[in-house]
Parts: C-alpha cells; structure tokens; sequence
C-alpha cells in the first residue's frame, strides 16, 4: 500500500435539528494491517443516506445508533488494498459498511464482491445497491401494487422515490410522483415516463392528488411523511397501502414528530400503513440485483446518481438531502480509483 | 296494533364538538302499516355506539351521514307487530337498522330474526350483534393473534373492547386492558380474566405497557386514538400490528385529529396499522354467531350491557358512551315486551 494515512470523519456530539460542522470531528490514523480473515479496502464512493441523520441520535431504533467518537456510519463501494481472507484478492472491488473514512478493515464475510465491468460502481450504491433493494422489496412486498392500480410515490427523484416509480410503472400501474422544484417533476414524466408528477413546491399537493389520482391512491410510497404523507392518506382508495419507508420532512424536527391527522382514513378505507426496513430482506438481495440489472439492461430502468465529491465536504454534502438539492442517489466521491 | 302514535329523534342540525339537545329534534307520526313485502316492528332496544357520532358528521366516510331531519341512524332489537312478508309473523324477535324511533317499517329482507329463547335480546346488541362481529373479524382476521403474544386493547371495559380481549384469551394470548377507572379495571382481571389492566385515569399509561408488556405489544386494538394509541405504538414488537377500529378521543374535535406522532414505529418494528369496518364481513356474521354463542353458552365469554333508558334521553345516554360512563355495551331501552 502506498498511502499510509487514513482520513476519517467521526460524530463528535449528537444533532439538535439538522446537523452543524461542530457534530462532526476530523481524525487521521495510519492505515491499518487485515488480521487473518479480515480485508482493507480502498473506499471510493459512499453512500449519502436520509437515514444517516436517525443514525445520530440515541434511542431505540432499527439499528444501534453511532456512538459518539465513531467513525461515522456510512455504505460504500471500493477496491480491495490488502487481503488476509482468501476469498478477496488486491484489486476486487467490493461494497460494504465503511463508514465514513479513506480506509475501512472489515472481516472478508462483511463484504460482496461487485463486477465493475457490468455498472458503473456508483450503481452498486444506487439501482443494484440499497436503494434499489427498498425499493424493489418495499414496494413489491409491503405495497402489493396490482396492474392497473394508481401508485403514488414521494422523494420521487429521490434514490428510493425514482425506482419505485420506475418498478410501479415496468408493473403496469399509473404512477405519480411528488417531488420539489419544476425540474424534477419535468425529469420524472419526460425521461422516467411517470404518468404525472406534482411539484411540492409550486403546487398544492391535494389538489394535484385530486387531478391525478381520480381514483384513489391504491398504494402511496411514502419517504417524506408531514404533510404530504396526510394529503396522501385523505386520498386513498378502498383497500390502499401505504408503505412508511421514511420521513425525511420529520428527521430533523427539534419539536415532536408530526402525525398523520388523517390516519382514520385508514378505517374508512380499510386500509393499511406498514413499515419496512431493508435488512430484512436480505437473503433476497441476490435476486432483487439479477431483476434490477436485467431492467436496467433492456433499457426499462435508470439509474441515476449525483455524485459530489470529497470526504472534507461530508457534514454539508449530507445536508443536501434534507434540502432536497440532490437529484437521484447522492453519492460522496471519496478517491479516484487509482 | 293498539298503540298509533311512533315518537322519534331526528337530527335536527350537525354538530360542533360534543352533541347537544338542539341538535336532535322530537317528532311523533301516526305508526305506519307495512306495503307488501314490509314489517312493522316495535322497537324494544336500541344499540348506542360510538360510531354514531360520526354519522351525524357530514364528508365522505364508510358510511354517508344522516341527512338533517332524518331520523337518527340505529341498530336495534324488537318484535314484528305487523307483516306483509310470509317470511315474518307477529311475535317474531327481529335485529336491524330501526333507527332512534318507537316504530320502525323495514322491508323484511332487511331483518333477521333472533331467538328470544336463545339469549336476551340486549345480548343480539352486543356479543351476538355488531360489537361482537367487529371484535371478532378485526382481532382473528386483521390483528391475527398467535397463542402466547401479548394483545392490548383500549376500550376494554367497552362494548367491542371487552369481547376482543375474551378473545384474544381464548386464542391462549397475554391481554393487558386499557379503561378508566379502578372498578373496571378490577373487573377486567377479577371478571374477564385479562392479565393486567390499566386505569387511565390514574395510571400513566406508558409506565404501564412497559410494566404489563415486558416483551412488546404483538398486537393492539385500537378504540380510543389520542394520546393511547400513541403510547401503544412506543412499545410495539416487532412486526406489531395496530388495529384501527374507533378513535373515540378525537369523535367530538372541535381541532384535528391528533395524528399518532410515534408512527414511525411501524418502520423501526416493520409493523402494521390497518382499519376495519364491520360490514365487509357480513357474509361470515353467521359463523362467528355461532362461535360466540358456543363460547358464552361454555362460560368463556361474558356479555355484559349497560342497559338505559328511555328514547327521551337519547341525546343524554348518547354522551355516556364519550365520558366513558358506560360498562359494557350501552343498550337504551325503548319499550317492554308487552
């Protein structure tokens, strides 16, 4: 190896409403050696996530939360540096849980190897990555759309929001999108064929729901909650879903969370809001990867990435999300795969 | 028939917040005769519910509203005082919508007999009528309790909530009640054989779930909304499900409805929230008729009605159910069987 310094950005104090530079601290160690069984891995690209913000705070969730003074948390994609397990050779590109730093030891079992040739590697982030796998599995398994139905999906050029829209529409369901700015609403029926889009921020919601959905919404993905998340309850359909993937409008709430005033149309409706966490899924992923990769090369389905770059940038990169400024899966550029 | 005079309530104006004496209005019509095909019943109870409030609402629900001047919407039990259905004789015991009125014309085929042999008639109001059909079909078909897993109610010493927690003992489950007061409560444990009970109105109900569900609540029933049913969410196992069949706390809002801030407990717990409304299972009414009757006539389940009356105090006994004054199903009596 020739580097030997290792750049890491760790959570030095928990956030009050969204997080402040003074929540982070810069540490540089020297690269570490894999034991046996354990392999290091250059980390070229990570994974920028909403759900990172939940992983800051204390309490009780679906995943421990990071301790204070850890490297941060944090999905990634890179080349194998150095192996002590026999099943990852220097070069093999992997993806695996990093955390937020230029080198990551993990135990080799922690890893998956990816082929670099198939997809670009930010894809291994996005469409063939976790988002793709929510999506395909929240949707499909919690959501239940049949052909025909209308389904409704916010943070819609989101990483999460844009497949599930896409993997309603391959379904053969009416799909709308609810998404901020003019662009994105544009990008979502021009380019990812949705059948409409609502543009949160120059539209009133409801009223596009009403013109949109003339039916009802039978399944509504929800990434958002607040507000959207109730214009969307008062519109379903007798026997709606609605899938609670996320809430990114609440995550940085420094006041109580804000619950759906309209949950009663869940009695009227005899509908139902279910969660859902990716994991698990897991001993599925494999076949999530086959379908989405197969779509992606017959051209039904695209994945896009904005990609930033570089580790110094983390705290205000991540912010992008909760303002609603990435396009696609955000992805933080960490090194050059050289 | 010797009486000629049929007193009714009608509503008279809709409701802001809890309802008042103006809002109904007295009228009182000559008793009609049947046209062919037609019954004419007294009326000897009436069944007051929750859900009657809501009807006095006007929007979009499961159910239209009752018009202003109609006669109130109500299910009730009473006796065929003339026919002109070969299917009804006078003297037969009949159940069905026969509104807040002492005389009641229906076409037959919206009646069904009942056995005044069999049980007393207030029990077709409440174990072996709509209470008892929606305790049954939401806890078994929506709730899906196993043998061993911790079930909640609220409501319990009501008339839904009390049978679904019978029920859920008879599945072999661990079932706290939620009530207010110390004497139901104790009735709760001592009577129905709940495990635990939790007075709301003395007891902080958090500090109770914790306490009586050690390992989570697998599944909670849901009647009242508000500040329980929030509570109840805080401390849902994994893969937890939320029956939503009432939300009694909110019927009378002059504001929104509290939506349940901890929703996002059913991602964290990949779990479930799902409405219910009784009609849906009216082609099964039948076999859970059966069931239930075969479990009281074994001792395992108690009817218990809290029987008022007159139709003069409609409006006043109406508010019992929304003070939580009522023990049992609340059952206004409207005549003798003479």
């Amino acid at each position: 190896m020739v580097a030997t310094q290792n750049r890491q950005v760790r959570l030095a104090a928990r956030p009050v409403g969204l997080p402040v530079r003074s929540n982070w601290e810069y540490t540089t160690e020297t690269v570490p050696e894999p034991d046996e069984g354990e392999v290091v891995v250059k980390v070229l690209y990570l994974s920028l996530d909403p759900a990172m913000r939940g992983w800051m705070n204390e309490g009780k969730s679906y995943i421990p939360p990071v301790g204070i003074g850890e490297v941060m948390r944090a999905g990634g994609v890179g080349r194998v540096v150095a192996s002590g397990d026999s099943a990852f050779a220097v070069g093999d590109y992997v993806v695996g849980g990093f955390g937020v730093q230029e080198y990551a030891r993990l135990p080799g079992k922690a890893l998956t190897k990816v082929d670099a040739t198939a997809a670009p590697l930010p894809v291994y982030l996005s469409a063939l990555g976790m988002p793709g796998m929510t999506a395909y599995f929240a949707l499909l398994e919690v959501g239940k759309p049949k052909e025909g139905e209308t389904v409704v999906v916010s943070g819609a050029a989101g990483a999460v929001g844009a497949l599930v829209g896409q993997i309603a529409k391959i379904k053969g369901c009416r799909v709308v999108g609810i998404a901020g700015g003019e662009d994105k609403s544009r990008y979502l029926v021009n380019r990812l064929h949705f059948d409409a889009a609502i543009d949160y921020k120059t539209q009133e919601v409801p009223q596009g729901l009403r013109m949109h959905c003339p039916k009802g919404i039978d399944v509504y993905f929800d990434n958002v909650g607040g507000d959207i998340l109730d214009a969307c309850l008062a519109r379903l359909a007798l026997h709606g879903r609605v899938v609670v993937c996320g809430a990114i409008s609440q995550y940085n709430n420094t006041t109580p969370v804000k619950g759906p005033s309209n949950y009663l149309s869940l009695l009227v409706n005899r509908a139902r809001m279910e969660g859902f966490v990716v994991f698990d899924y897991a001993a599925r992923y494999s076949e999530a990867v086959r379908e989405m990769a197969r779509w992606i090369a017959e051209g039904k389905l695209v994945s896009r990435e904005d990609i930033v770059d570089d580790l110094e940038t983390f705290p205000e990169r991540l912010l992008m999300l909760f303002k609603g400024e990435n396009f696609g899966k955000l992805v933080l550029k960490v090194a050059d795969d050289g």
